[in-house]
């Protein structure tokens, strides 16, 4: 490889951050159940401490998702917990509502005919935003599981109209009291919602933020997405609108399946790579995107699985910068398909192992960060020390489905 | 059922007009061949001849939407093929372009990398634009075979650009020179285009129509959407920003596989009605909304086709009128699920086929139109007489695959 | 209608018996939570009073799934718990083994690696054999969690190997203990396991079932299915191979979604029953086949949601029978595609409403058994009682996502 | 890497052949129309050539699969056809019957309710398997467009009884005057049916296969399967069946959309060679498996998309062989899923170009045979000769939708 390449790929790798999700190291499962892991993550301290760990191997992931309602204790002070994370070597990143958890919010949040859903989601949210903004976050992460199971349950139109209402009242709090942070909207098709999601597509989360205010922007979780939809062209079409606020990434065979980032298909997730980094050929604008991990993990070990996601991501981003993308643009005008195609696959099949590598050398970073881990017997030891803290508490770890 | 509301939806069934496509009496096949049916229209009379009868037996389709290059000779003036269409008894109503057929059009129309072919594009579409007021319609349906079959064949935003710029100046010529028409914008996932469609989802067909102007509008044809998606939520959400244009109906089970309304789920259609009504009941406005079939048989008789898929529509549309909306606001206001959802199938479960007997007995039509033209030998006529036209015309009916 | 075909159809309704799961009564939800209802039931006891009940309104639902691991106590002897069933009108029904919640079944149950897994799953499939035997049931349901989430994770052959022993074993273990019953094979392409699921489809169930030996089935679940799967071909090829056992009953619309029989798409479930019908005016068989119930609601009342899911199959069940099955076959011979549609759709169509409160009279049942739960009060009292007991007994009603 | 590895893939890649399709080569398109290429074969003569052409480049395609009704004369000797293959350098492969193009194919083949459409398949299919004797062929390859569009439309009883009857009719001709020979039986879910097609899934051809006899064998299309299906679960199980005849390879996003091998998802095309290694890693067994192409271009020079669809295979088939299957069956057994799914990944991530273009220089074969086709200027010599040859037999290239 051409060392003007490289330096290209390294400069890229330099600015790219990928965001951790706290949720990402606790437990969680599916409607069957959780398999529990001695070493998840049962704190806020903890959750900070395995991000920190990741971000220590991989040297990118200087930032923490945060769940309001599961990382902030009532009462407790959004600096303190900013503080629980510097500790850790990492900041507080995007903040995350939680409007589906209580019982209030059987019949949804913003959406819910219940009035009182409606005040505690708006409440809620605008304490989001204090803590957001005290915390020194500077992203508000909108996803709502607001929806109906069946025809009839309830009036999509009256649903969207109080949801346009709250999102504008959330944008314009945020514009006074938390200027310079984005509101990013989430978009799923289904699940928990079985019959409509009141924010079922791009398409919809676009016309909301459009309507909420220009610190608005549409949120693209990697798993939200109908089958055989092609999520590289919303990417483009929303960079294009300039409308682009993030990303969660995880991968996906059949629904929202959580799985770690290109295990399934990581030709594709090069391709939403490959669509922004021709944004910025075609357009010269770089704009601001978030990226972030959602991933919930059931079977691997969740340490193990977010260094791997995250080494995933760095080496299809660094494929994506090795497209020729001069002769690509020439390809195109000439309409010669099968050249295109192959100036894309040619960069997406070269092996950039040894290149990150290099890279991770010149920063002090493990040459291989997923082996350095499963080396390390952190996680064993993580399992003993956390086996005993829980236990200490008196805590059980179970689930069940019915 | 009370009188009030066989009243209602004697009314509703008045304002029910159901545009039939004179491509649906043609001969069309899959890839894989044609069946050739001896009664299929070949010329633009024997078309309108042939939606002339469906209206005689149905009274609820007086305009036929015609497609420029198959029923246009150069040269004929749109005045004369309007005649046409009036001595049929019917009127011409949406004009479609054809930019997928001709050879230049092999990567695309307004999109192509192929300056001629976004000006072959264009000139087709103006002259549309003239024909269209000429005879006297007042729709223009824009479908686009546009699209790419393999990652990095082409430039996204490229195509994006060139795309909104042409409707841009279609939809201002059509501001001067056919004013109080609209352009209707449809979009299709996948097929002919195998990798992405520029105009995919109705989201963009939506950003299109806005950039385009306010004459344009959103069509949704109900076969064009990826598995599982909600096209009722779509309709609502197009009816909620004024953006709803109208439809092309057939039903589907896999992609876009144009059976007859209804035909796989009948009450995914009721829905779609179901949210029209609603829209009315909650806002007190009636969007004007073009409801035009698409469909092309492969295997039906295609007038039995035709008049099933109107007989279908009236029956799924009266139903929607049945929904007893104020009971249904109360059960969705008090969160009462089952109730709610029984009340809009109760309405889907009513067996309206003798109130449109009435209705239609009121209107001198045939009690049963399908039945009155299978009885009438009117099919078999037709086939003898235009076999007997092609082969004085020396044509044959022939396909192949390969 | 003619008194002839009512009689036939009364006469199936006679002979249509829907069994109820009991975990169908108990609080159940989706991975990000439950929202829970006084009224759910949380004993054995309580889910055989609801069943009961159930089957009061209905009179067609005398038996009761029940789940070994959630239903039975440990050491509890299975005809005291046929006893407490009998005491509220109905009797134990098919028996489900519980080889997924476990922490020992992370990797899988009859497939996992891990041979204690394989053994303990097999162990409590055993015991379910003498369960069913001594609580008088005839049906063993064997639903696998196995899969994989990754691809490399696990041998898809070793794991085929040994399922295919396991259910040899309890299928040889069943012919000499539990003497003519039989052993259901259930299928679903994904979820919990979300690369590959060790039984993904009928295909391979059958195969399973086939290796087992005789006493082995198919069980159809009309929610396990991949997008546009056409559920009535595969009834009809089971049912031609000797092969379908049985279908658990539920709608989706997406993947799994577990809403009420035909709150989706009822048109699909008349053809199920159409096919089954058809099957035996061809054939003169009369397969045995055990129509059950699976549903796991998180918002309907769950009483409701069950009388209402027994309503509607015995509405669809009733229409399959009003088709005119020898015209039907007229039609289809002749190659009347539109006719021989057109004798299935007036079956489906024909409002049956009446003719099911004639059935429920002659049989002393209340004509609208959903109108009666819902004034009778019950539910209310139950969730009073059931919410005294439960404090009582100590218990809270919790769940979380995280 | 290790000589030894190297060694190995080496004689995999020795022992790969992929057969390429006749009616690749010629004018296809999709029911929008074709664009027609100057360079498209249109006699068996030209299709042999591009054919040759190709195996000439890649050293691995030396027969051709024949589609009866297209490649051969009336009258004409399939000793005559093969003797032509010979003459460019290929032979004669697998035998394709078209039983779908035909007029009195409208409603099916072996499954039609029309007795003359009937016999009419199976005098063709038996004439197929005279062809393939004499043609020295060794496989006969059983695609049915057989299905129906509407519910109700005939039985798919008497369906599968008809067409159970024909094939165990082909395969017992097939075992007396084509010993050796092998039936494969394909299966698709859609299209050009579109309610249902009588061999859907794999578990109808399997089951089909099974009653026709020891010499049926199912044929895996990779692009006939239902969105999210796991192809190489179906491939793994007919393996461990016995049942895996061979494989149509093409690749899809959306239906059957006929693109380029790997061209959208390369690492599922993997996964499934990936089971085919481990299959016999674990068993010992080389079953005989027949690689095929089945591809229509529309847009790519039709040989460049086949020298492209073959240099993937090769790719991705020597990737397959780079697994370590010790240390996988390892992880696998310490359910260490992480690790597992990592040598998996290495093989994939593995640039395989340099050791492919090595096994090349060893055989004499053009390192890059895609680049040697497109700077040879054949396919402009061959659209000039062949416009020509075209113009002097007085054809045109012609398609129309309606």
């Amino acid at each position: 490889m051409p060392d003007k390449i490289a330096d290209q790929v390294f400069k890229a790798l330099d600015n790219f951050d990928v965001e951790l999700p706290s949720w990402g190291f606790a437990d969680t499962g599916t409607r069957f159940g959780k398999f529990f892991q001695a070493a998840a993550a049962s704190t806020v301290e903890e959750k900070f401490h395995d991000a920190g760990l990741v971000h220590k191997l991989t040297g990118c992931c200087p930032s923490v998702a945060v769940h309001v309602l599961w990382d902030f204790k009532p009462g407790q002070s959004p600096k303190e917990v900013a503080k629980l994370a510097r500790k850790q070597g990492v900041r507080v990143g995007s903040i995350n509502p939680n409007v589906f958890q209580d019982q209030v919010y059987k019949f949804g949040s913003f959406c819910s005919p219940n009035p009182k859903a409606r005040k505690a989601a708006l409440d809620h949210t605008l304490d989001c935003v204090k803590i957001g903004k005290e915390s020194g976050s500077n992203l508000l992460s909108m996803w709502l599981a607001d929806g109906t199971n069946y025809p009839g349950q309830d009036s999509i139109y009256r649903r969207k109209k109080d949801l346009e209402s709250a999102l504008a009242k959330i944008s314009s709090t945020m514009k006074k009291q938390w200027p310079g942070a984005t509101m990013l909207v989430e978009y799923k098709p289904f699940e928990p919602a079985f019959y409509h999601t009141d924010i079922a597509d791009w398409g919809m989360a676009a016309a909301f933020a459009r309507a909420a205010g220009k610190n608005a922007k549409v949120l693209v979780d990697t798993g939200h997405h109908l089958p055989g939809c092609n999520i590289e062209h919303i990417v483009a079409f929303l960079l294009s609108e300039g409308l682009l606020g993030g990303f969660h990434f995880n991968d996906r065979k059949y629904a929202d399946d959580d799985l770690t980032l290109g295990s399934i298909d990581p030709y594709a997730v090069f391709r939403i790579f490959d669509q922004i980094v021709q944004f910025t050929f075609e357009t010269g604008k770089k704009p601001a995107i978030a990226y972030m991990v959602d991933q919930s993990h059931n079977l691997k070990p969740k340490l193990e699985a977010m260094v791997q996601t995250v080494d995933e991501a760095q080496k299809l981003f660094a494929r994506a910068h090795l497209v020729d993308r001069k002769a690509l643009a020439m390809a195109q005008k000439s309409m010669d398909i099968v050249a295109a195609e192959r100036i894309l696959r040619d960069a997406f099949e070269t092996d950039v192992r040894g290149l990150l590598a290099e890279w991770r050398l010149t920063h002090d970073l493990p040459v291989d960060p997923l082996a350095e881990l499963r080396s390390s017997g952190v996680i064993a030891k993580l399992g003993k020390d956390r086996a005993a803290a829980r236990k200490a508490r008196g805590e059980v770890q179970a689930s069940s489905y019915a």
